[in-house]
């Protein structure tokens, strides 16, 4: 049984759909107002200090949980399929995720498609990753990743860029229901599609479509994580949804990550939504995988 | 005609009222969570960061717009009937303010009642008034207060309170729908009784019963600033909606204001509800009225 609390996101997520239904050509800065509200679920994590600044040209928001050490760093990039959410919608579940941990976060506003389509998001989270090693000095094995959704994909193919560009791998990386974006031949899309509220085949393709372009391949390696190559890769901890149409995603990358070498885990949330731990500080099962992540990443960036 | 936006406002309001009617005996920490939601219509103002720390134990918030100048300062005192909101539900709404002034603006999470009744959130305020003169080495000339509701109460009583404590006084005070506590004489209780989405007599008579308590007296005038001596007060700016049932409430601050010698303007805003200022960023009304608060303020504090 998920918890009452846990209905606050479906409920978001219905009256967005309904929305969007309401009127098929509703324009994208009103869907990204929509998505704006992302956040209006999360209690406030208190005590964690938000900080904007640019990192070469780009927008970030540093979260800063009090007590936490300064050295180590979650990079994060928020969900949204690369059209929408922002460093706004999404800081209080990076505070909270942070403040587990211990640590402070690097909230990363990449410049979003359709003005910016791929690899533009996934650049601008390699010129972040650089920005922290080179002009922050921090360690890679210092450093871990995390992401939901569309920032899930980013959480892993952002290593497979910086891996391409040279640059040493951070230590790990914990994406949360990350989206095989262009994708649609996952079973959970039909077999949970009266049970996610949120992301259908529509979705996918509507959004994809903005991101990769008329021109772009939908199996590019460094768009979607399907195809990424996880040969040496760090420790992946994927958390998702058992009620999510992208359940199949997480499913996939965890095995093609296994099949390459890679050390992952994957732990699937009863009855829970597509990025369920929205609801941190409302709802029990968000805590908890906040809690499993937290106390995940922590020996392998050396915090005890 | 009020905007489209503006209606976000009075839905949210008329959720909660639904909310309560629907549970009549919810409880105090539900009624707070609902309210935590607040500043779920405030649009995010960007560029503003946010730093808590601890005034002599009362928790509070730094609201720092980038650009701003540090030596002058809004104190802020947020609404909800001194029980319910804090410095999280207001912190986008006074980070608008603060980066429309220019200035940086302190938000005290004074201790709430029922656990603090008064003079409990008056005395925290004038704390951190004191703080910023003694601690932060601030010019009173150059500190302003603002506050909604209960908090636009605060941002009169405050600076009674201080003077009685013989601290000099801040140079203006920018009081949101300020709330007159437990009189309920206000004509407007009437006749915007099916206007106001939020406010009524019930609303007035039991969040003011927690906070002056059985033994209280409704008329101390650092309890109810219809009966605040406003001799010798700084300049007072109210802006409140013609929708309010403490519409009354302003109006009769604003006379008794003006009779003491006071300089004081009041600007009522067609069909806008309590605090409209919550719609910064997201409706057309709401920015005015923090336009024409900050052009009011800032000759006051010396910024041109």
């Amino acid at each position: 049984m998920p918890s009452k609390e846990s209905a606050e996101l479906a409920d978001l997520y219905r009256s967005w759909v309904a929305a969007m239904t309401a009127k098929p050509d509703m324009e994208l800065e009103e869907i990204r107002r929509l998505f704006s509200h992302w956040g209006d679920v999360t209690a406030d994590p208190t005590r964690v200090d938000y900080q904007e600044i640019e990192v070469e040209g780009i927008p970030a928001m540093w979260a800063i949980p009090h007590g936490a050490v300064h050295d180590r760093v979650l990079l994060c990039s928020h969900g949204g399929g690369y059209v929408v959410g922002s460093m706004y919608s999404h800081r209080k579940l990076f505070g909270h995720i942070a403040k587990a941990v211990g640590c402070r976060a690097l909230i990363v506003d990449y410049r979003r498609s359709p003005e910016n389509p791929h690899p533009g998001p996934v650049n601008d989270m390699v010129t972040a990753y650089r920005w922290l090693l080179e002009c922050e000095g921090l360690k890679p094995q210092h450093i871990a990743l995390t992401g939901d959704s569309a920032g899930g994909a980013l959480a892993l193919t952002t290593i497979a860029a910086a891996r391409e560009k040279g640059l040493p791998l951070p230590v790990a990386t914990i994406p949360m229901s990350p989206w095989a974006g262009m994708d649609l031949s996952g079973q959970t899309y039909d077999t949970n599609k009266d049970r996610d509220a949120l992301v259908s085949r529509d979705t996918t393709r509507n959004l994809g479509s903005l991101f990769i372009g008329e021109k772009g391949d939908p199996k590019d390696p460094l768009a979607n994580p399907l195809y990424t190559d996880y040969s040496k890769f760090p420790p992946i901890y994927l958390t998702v949804g058992d009620a999510e149409t992208l359940l199949d995603d997480s499913r996939r990358i965890a095995e093609r990550a296994k099949e390459a070498g890679a050390d992952v885990r994957i732990d699937v949330f009863p009855d829970m939504q597509h990025v369920f731990q929205f609801l941190a500080g409302t709802a029990p099962e968000a805590d908890d995988a906040i809690k499993r992540m937290a106390e995940w990443v922590r020996p392998k960036l050396g915090l005890s």
